[in-house]
Order: structure tokens, then sequence, then C-alpha cells
């Protein structure tokens, strides 16, 4: 039986005269790319550059959704937001997106929530909830990547949606399946085998190997990967080659016009 | 046979703390509202809550989008911007409007330009193609609308879009059918009997009186209702009650899902 | 002996087309302006002339720095910030506030911080740290507005600060000299001569009385006014009638020059 | 005697996670910084930075103010603003930069006005006489730099300012003394030798070479250095190079503290 993977990368985060990441070279390593709508980063000019630039690679896009915080990228914890306010936030990025890939022929098929945003609603159900009746208020078919043993995993299923998993490379995992907090020792996996080795063991085996010696079930559809880090590409280029050279098809959990 | 007429006004101007105009009450008159996008005006928040004020009420919603000018609330003249820059930030504002007014069950019907881009856009035949072609990549069913004798009008037509005519009350016309620049004595008509006559001309006999004395013919589909002016709501209303007194059905130019 | 007493309020809050409050008619009852600068409210063009309304109705000006988010008026509580990062927006937001006071011939007097920022600086000895040292480093002469029995009143005089205490009208205080919380039942005085009373047992007798029935010693420099609540201008005069009344002289606790 | 040359170059153009130049490495070679004041790029944390590294590296640091306009960097012309709200944000700008480097200990020697604003004034006598104004306004002692046989400079010296004469490398120039405007032929001088040559006879013999074949009368105080063109700290360095090599002392125009 073959086993299919994807690989997401966050693009699309340059700004005005701000540029940040190299997208046009992971397009060639990944599959599917994670488009930043403008609150953290991004601008309209930039999600139509790598749209394009995803469409040409045959690579799938969705809506990068954030926190409305420029200065921060997105990574500083905002609270006090009335809940009702956030979810028209995350509407408005996702339509903004997805119409924008529309109008270049390259329906987009996803949502992931980015940073802060995202790290604060794998442990809060309210604001999962929202996050999910966002998505779903837009668009039932939108596929919804999430991490697993998560708020927002069992959210998304709640409100309906199709989710992705999500695994993690460089990270690892506590006993119950969350993502060690990197204020952890041994929250960031440096060496480069040892993440192979944590993937092909979630992708081949379907377990996710904890901190504490567990094997949790796990069903990845996407892996993870970084694009703005020292030494990116070769990174990404060595979990694609290990993953394939096991057998793993990569490509994208959903494609356009067919999610 | 009987002659229909729209009033549409400009919504959802506030933004965060801060509020602009008495939305709720203009429903009461008018039958299409158009809403800030948020670049200029109005935030995901308020663009909800005006759309669902506006479906409440039975009022047809549009994008209103602008140069991205939150702090000149889109009046300033912005240039040096390559004409694909703003062709895309106009999608993105249309898509995100269009995305959330579907979300809340109440269909966009069109798009008006706003303020100095309007404005730029209206002599500007470049400018007004890029307007007309942001308009046309989303959505060909999507009304543009235009004053006449402007390049807007000709632009949105040349792109294959449905266009709805824009008359003033308030403002005068020179002989080549355009608004006489504010900067010019006469500019602007205070008389509200006067406006009320001008109006009657224009919907009733399809004529533009001009300052020149001339009279160029038009076929109006909408009337311009300012919202934030001294008196608008009674100013509103007196137009309203002198076209229906003269047997105009006032009601909007497109109907949500049957445009 | 008589007792000076400084009345405060929050002012300069406009921004671009939108307006808040009405910074004029306050002027005649308050002494102290803080002046929003830009950062959750206000813009350089509103500095400017709040500064100007201000020196004309003798009225003292301050710096009232925030958290960057003009969306959330400075009302959202941000974190993930580094400590180093936040004293650089307050310092970059004094400096923009006293060199602009300066050029208006009208200098400041004094730092308050704004809402979300003010209020978990209050109970954070770090932030508290980060905001005293802030205004110690631009000018040792600022007088810093705090609350009694906070972070805040400590760190500004260890950082050798002028502190003026500030007092509540409307809020009640806890066993602790805190605020009750907004949270709670009872935190806010909604009776207007149960507010009157509140102020006169601590600007006449020096006893904060508390919602556990203690009476709490404070040394009160100035009063918070509202200015942008329901019948703000009215609640104002009468609590400054009330205290002029007693015999209390009401002027500002600093005077710009003689800080 | 010996002639002296000021080196300037635009810093601190960083904002929140993007990053724009090596400032670091062009400190070495110049030796005034324009720092940007967060409208069109930079933020308070870039800001201090910069005012650290050029303490460190005895370079001389000014204002860099703005249009606001961070989506533009600044490079986009803005026009509707009224005059008084410009000067107003220029005020802003300038006094949180003077605030700032003062509270570094290393006092701000100059201004030098950014981008479009700066193209803008160079030719409008209005917009001239507003930027001079802002600079008089909040202290005398500042310097502006000004290209010659502008607008600008003949509104700072109006104002009474100190004027730093700038001279471009790599810009020819017309018989009445201005840049050749970028969108006519040799407008950008591409040969560095051809650059030296000019800045040499501009420094040496007090003349601009212009295209139409003249000599004009100049006194340049400070030669423009870009930070972020292809090359740009080897073309800074030869341009350092062959002034030292002809005998010129390269030093700040100002020195902080004795401005």
């Amino acid at each position: 039986m073959t086993v299919i993977m994807d690989l997401n990368c966050d693009m699309g985060e340059s700004f005005g005269a701000y540029s940040i990441g190299d997208d046009a070279k992971m397009m060639k390593t990944v599959t599917t790319a994670n488009v930043a709508c403008g609150f953290h980063a991004g601008d309209p000019v930039v999600m139509r550059r790598t749209i394009q630039l995803a469409k040409e690679a045959g690579v799938a896009v969705g809506a990068h959704p954030s926190f409305m915080d420029l200065y921060g990228f997105g990574r500083r914890r905002i609270s006090g937001e009335r809940p009702e306010d956030l979810e028209a936030q995350l509407i408005y990025q996702i339509a903004a997106m997805q119409g924008m890939a529309a109008a270049e022929g390259h329906p987009m098929t996803h949502v992931k929530t980015h940073g802060a945003l995202g790290n604060m609603a794998a442990i809060d159900p309210e604001l999962a909830a929202i996050c999910a009746r966002a998505v779903a208020s837009l668009d039932r078919s939108l596929v919804y990547v999430s991490l697993p043993y998560s708020e927002t995993y069992s959210a998304a299923e709640k409100a309906g949606l199709t989710v992705a998993c999500e695994i993690y490379a460089d990270r690892s995992y506590t006993n119950t399946g969350e993502l060690t907090p990197r204020s952890q020792p041994g929250a960031v996996i440096h060496d480069i085998q040892q993440s192979i080795d944590q993937v092909l063991e979630m992708v081949l085996n379907k377990r996710i190997p904890t901190t504490g010696g567990k094997r949790l079930p796990v069903e990845p559809a996407t892996l993870c990967i970084h694009g703005d880090t020292q030494g990116a590409p070769e990174i990404a280029a060595a979990l694609r080659n290990a993953l394939e050279d096991n057998g793993v098809t990569i490509a994208p959990f959903a494609t356009p016009g067919r999610s």
C-alpha cells in the first residue's frame, strides 16, 4: 500500500519592501504552501505572487491567518479580544486568500493558523472552536491543518471539517502528544538524522515517539517544513529524500478543485 | 412604465474603538450599502456587523475598496504604486468582503471604489482599467457602480461588467458630464430643493443638467446618499420621499443571489 | 493647611478622520491631560492640537504611552514581547510627546501608562521596572502617575522618579489597596454621591475605604477623570465642585517648566 | 587647507521581524547615519539598536523622517495632506528620534527627509518650508541635510538652520543643478570610476559637472552613500578610499554635543 505524505511550508511572508524567505526555492521541495494573509505578514501583492509561484510549481495553497500583528509577526500573544471579533478577523483573512487564489485559477485547499494564535488555540477549546467555526462558515470543503492531540483537532472535527494531521520533524513530543514547550530542554531537535528517524517512525509506523518513552498512535497527513531557518532548503530536501527512499509518495493532501 | 431607483450609501466606516456614522439609521432609507473593506476604514468586525444589519434591513451590500490609507481615510492621493500592486490590493479587499457577505448568507452585489482612488480612476484610463480588471478577475457577475461620462464607466463596460450608473444630488455637473471639481464655486449644491430638482430631472427625464446649461443623456441606476454629513438622515429621507412622490420605486439595482 | 488636588483625564484619543471625546470641553474642568502618543490612539496632528488646547486652557500635559495596538485601543493584553523592546517603544512615545510639547512652548510634566499596559504593569514587577526605566532614561524630572499599592508605584520610586499618587472616584478598592477587578461585583461605583464620598475620604482624610471595610493610608495627588463615558462632563464637574466646596484647591500636580 | 567630507547613509530600516541592510558593516565606512523613524521603516527597537551601533562606531546620527507609509517604504507620493498635518508628523518623528538618541547618550545632529517626501519637497517651496519649519520648531541647532539648488536648501537657510550640502556619486546633474530624473537616460551613473571622478570634482574643485557640460559652484559637506544596493559596501569603500587618497579628511559634518 502506498503511503502518501504532504510537505507544508509557510510562505508569502514578505511585506512591501521587506523580504523573508526564498519561496521560489522552497516550492521545489514542498507540496503545500500556507500563505500569510496580510495580518502578521504578507500583503496582497506578495499573496498573488506566491499563489502564482505555487500554481506554476504544482504546489497547493491555503490561508495562514493570524492575529492582527504585523509588528510582532503574529508571535505575540494577544488576549482580551472578544471571541466574535477574532472569528470575524479569521473569516476576513481566509476569504481574502480564497478569492485571490480563485482569481488566479488555483483554488485554495486548506487553512492553517499561524504563530501565537495557533499555539493558544491548540490548548484552548474556546479559541479552537472559533478557528474551526470561521473556516466552516466560509467553506466546509476547506481542509483544516492541525496538530494531533490538540483542541484544534477536536474542534475542527466537531465542526465537520476534514482535518489534515500535521507532524513536526524538529520538535519532540510529550507523553500526551503535544509538542514539548520551547522553554523546556530537548524541545527542539537539532540533529537531522534524529529528525529523519522521528518522521519515519510517525509516517511509516504511525506512531509518535514521546520524551517519556511512549508511542502514541497518529495518522499523519502533512509534515511541517520550515523555510526561514538556517539551512532550511537542505534540511527540507533531506527529509523529502528520506521519505521517498522509504517508498513514501510526496503529494499534497488536497488538490485544488478536487478537495 | 415603472421607474426604479436605488439609493446607495457608504457604510461600515467605523474602526476598532472608533465610530463613524449611524448605519442602523441610514439602513432605513437606502437600498444599497457600500461597505468599507479595512483599508481606509472598517475592520472585519465592523464589516460583519454591517452585513448583518443590511441583511436584516433588506439592504444590498457591496465592497467599497480604497487605497491602503487608514490614517487618511482613503482621501489622500497616492501615486508611485505599480499598477499590478493596486490591482492585487483591490482583489484582496473585494474578496474579503465577498467571502464575509457569503458567510453571512447575504451575497454581495457590487463594487464601488472609494475616495481618492475613485476620483483618480474616473479621469485616468489606466487606473480605471485596473479597477475594472480587479472586479472582473474575481467575479463577472458583480455590478460596477460608476459615474457616467467617466473613464471608470468605459473601462467597466469594456471589461464586460454590468455598470450601475450613479448620480449625485448635491454636486453640480460640467458640460462634459463630470462632477464640478470641489475647488470651483457652485460645485456643491447646498439647497435641498435644488438637489431634489436635479435628481428628478436625471431620474424622470434621463437628463443631467450642467452648469453650462446643457442637458446630457443619462440612465441612472443609483443615487449616492451621504451618511456622515450634517443632517444626513433628513436629507436622505427628503430625497427618497421626493422620488416616491413622483412614482419612482426605490429598490436595489441588484438583488443578492439574483445579480 | 491647603489641600491641593489635580484632576487628570485621558485626551487626544482621536485618530485621522475618527473622533473620540470632547477634549475642549473637558479642558474646562480638569488640570492635567494625559495625551495619547499614536500607538493606541492619537496621531501627530491630534497630539499637537491637544497640546495647544491644553496650553490655552492652562492644563498640564503628559505622555500616555501604550502597547502598539491601534485596533484594540491599547486594551488588549499583549505578551511575548521582549522587555527591552517594550522599553524602546515607551521611550519612543514619550520622546515624541515631549518634543511636540516643547515645540509648542508647553513642556510636558508627566507620564501615565495606558490601558492593558498600565493594568499589567501594576501587578508585574518586571513590567513596572521597564516602564519606570523608560521614563527615567529620558528625563528624571518627569512625574510618574501611578496607583498606590502597586508595582508601578514602587518601581517608579526605586527609579528615583517623583510619583503622583492617583485615585479613582468610580472604582472600589480591595483590602490590599488595589482596584477591585472589573470582573467582580461592586468593582465600578455607579452612584455619583458614593463616588464623591469616596474621593473626599481619600483627599481630606488620606484614607482609602476598601470593600473589606478597611481604611488604608494614601497621599493622593491626582484624581482620574473619565472623558468618554456617558455624562462624563457632568460627573467631572460634580467631583470638582465637591472638592472645591470642601476647601480643596484644584491645580496641576506639576507645572510646565517648574516640574 | 584640509578638505573635510562626511559620508552619510540611511540606516535603521529594519522593522519587526523584517531586516534590510547590514548597518553594522556600513558603520565602518560612513560617518553619519540617517535613522528611519518608524513611519516608512524602522521601529523603536531598531532605532535604539542603530543609535547604539552608531555610538560605538563613532558615527553621528540624525532623523530620517518620511510620509507615514510603511507599506510603500516612503517611496509613494502622497498628496491631499494638509500642510499643518505633515508638519506635525515631521515634528513627531524627529522628536522621537531626538529623545531616543539623547537617552542613549548620543545626541542627534541632523535631519534628512526620506524618499518621496524629500523628492517632492526639493521642488515644492511650500513643502520645503514645512520641512524646515518642523526642524526649526524643535531645535534650531539641528543641521538640515539637503541637495543644493533645491527648494529645501533655500527653505532651510530661510528658517535659520545650518544646511549640510549633500552630493551624490551615482546620479548625474542637470544644468540647473538638480538630479536628472530617474526616468531620463543617464540619470544613474553605474560606472564606479565615473562616480569617483564626479565626487572628486565636486569635493576638490567645488564644482558640479552637469549633463549639459556646465560647471556649477557647490560647497559639499556630505556625500550620500547607499547601503542597500548591490555591492554597496564595496562601492562605499572605493569612494572613501578615493577621497582619502586625495587628501580629504572623512569626518561627520557635525559632532554630537558640539553641533
